[in-house]
């Protein structure tokens, strides 16, 4: 009985269609974990419910009580309000100044922390995954959009008022791509999966003898992001430019983080990083060509996460480790 | 005698023509100082010579003694390494690893800190200044370049290694604007004020029916960043052209700024501020209407600068403090 009274922290994964939660122990290993849908559209205070009663159970049928954990710590979408555990607006699930950290202390009795999704991936990454022992880190994540976390002395970073740490937000360009910000040639617009599968989609319409068109079994509702990277990796000359200029748009977002933050890392997330090297490479080798003062600087190497579909538990949980030691 | 014996610091602008020296009191008032020139085509150790120098006479003849010091504070040109008190390089100085610290103290036996030149004026107006109170500013300097400077905390951020917080060198759209640093279209290539000047230029050359050319007395050479403002006030709209679009391109590189750091304010430096609410407002205005989630967020002000000619002096001073208070 004796190592289940280690402390452990639980770390909750709030997404759009569920909510992980996990019991993770100091080493970030995941002990035990549950899932319970979201289903957002109902009153946020019964998702809060479900959320608070599964991680209770998930306790109980783990052996473990209330009095054994650290506390909890959520990563949410959207804009928080993390001093005061608040999710100021999410378009995922739809919530507006929604108190989340009191209202799951009702059911959970212990400090719960909250933070937006991405900054807690970030949190995680350097301490288990690839950034690990790194004390800055920008993290970018490529999927419907482009989020971004920022690791500073070990902490988040998330600026000094809701707004701030918004990566995907940072103008790139001037082709007059319209962003979901309402702003035009925000990083997202170039650089996310989505953005990816739009171009692939529109080079594939228009140029109907290249592979991205066989690829997709002549149905463009069909595309993924990994369509592309097959078809310049073929040789597709389609294929070869799209993702040439995916490689261009989203190191120039990586330059610009280099040039403000010199991070000890960047660490790239999301499925298109199932590309690996094919992403890696040239990413590194556009930076090391572009950022500022490269002949005598460090230039931060980008690398890919490791923390996979755990990401969320585990930085969340990170999230705990990290308010209790600041406190 | 006795108000004599209150500590002070030295503050230093360590400037590509000359080198001022202040001598700065707790509430970072300047109680004298003086300028040596610095000839930077000379071996270091003679400029530090100098410096070191005139900072021991300047104390003398004002009736401190060494033991009255602080500390001293450098505000540099270039890519600095802070904790190690080397000057990476300087272009402005032709300085490539310069122990400028360790030099200085075997004149000014108290501790030496430097900083990039930026940074010290970012951190010197939230000291006194223009964000006097607040704990996190973006500072920018319109010049030559675009500098950067930025306080979070109420401590300078330069970034986890050199080459951080290079503003400047942020990319804020795709025209292929060569930028000194190589990179094309960075912030500096669209906002400094030679960015502007060149623009008027080649305004006035194309269309000689407009103020422009009037302004500058039919010589391109006399061209100056206020020319185009007056231009615009006076309804000309080669003017009124140039500046809609350097208002756009700076307002782009603060909303990028704003959607990372949501800072406590903005603080505008370089001669072009002296346009004060003709540059802020639209700026402001822009900044409103483009920064992510603003409907949600705090917005921060973009304010001019206040510590004008004496801002390099102060910024360096404030530094010693900011520094013994971290230690």
């Amino acid at each position: 009985m004796s190592e289940k009274k280690e402390k452990i922290m639980i770390g909750i994964d709030l997404g759009g269609t569920g909510i992980k939660i996990g019991l993770v122990d100091k080493a970030y290993e995941i002990i035990a974990q549950t899932t319970v849908p979201t289903r957002g559209e109902r009153p946020y205070q019964q998702v809060i419910a479900d959320m608070g009663n599964a991680a209770l159970k998930l306790l109980e049928e783990s052996g473990y009580q209330v009095s054994d954990c650290l506390g909890a710590g959520i990563g949410s979408p959207g804009m928080i309000d993390s001093k005061n555990g608040i999710v100021l607006y999410s378009n995922n699930i739809r919530w507006d100044h929604v108190p989340l950290a009191t209202e799951l202390e009702t059911y959970l009795p212990m400090p719960v922390y909250i933070n937006n999704d991405a900054n807690c991936a970030a949190l995680g990454e350097t301490v288990k995954g690839a950034a690990k022992g790194c004390s800055s880190a920008i993290f970018l994540t490529l999927g419907t959009g482009v989020g971004g976390g920022i690791v500073i002395d070990g902490k988040i970073f998330e600026g000094g008022h809701p707004g701030g740490a918004e990566l995907g937000h940072i103008r790139i360009a001037s082709e007059g791509r319209k962003c979901t910000c309402g702003r035009e040639d925000c990083l997202e617009a170039y650089a996310s999966a989505s953005a990816l599968i739009g171009d692939a989609k529109r080079m594939a319409e228009r140029f109907p003898n290249s592979m991205l068109w066989e690829l997709c079994g002549h149905d463009l509702e069909q595309m993924n992001a990994k369509m592309p990277f097959d078809a310049a990796q073929a040789g597709d000359p389609c294929g070869q430019a799209l993702i040439g200029l995916y490689i261009r748009y989203l190191a120039d977002g990586i330059t610009d983080l280099a040039n403000i933050f010199r991070p000890d890392m960047f660490v790239l997330g999301g499925g298109i990083c199932a590309q690996g090297e094919k992403l890696t490479e040239p990413l590194n080798r556009c930076l090391r060509e572009n950022c500022f003062g490269a002949f005598v600087s460090y230039v931060p190497p980008i690398v890919i996460a490791k923390n996979g579909n755990d990401a969320g538990m585990i930085g969340a949980a990170s999230l705990v480790a990290s308010m209790q030691k600041e406190a």
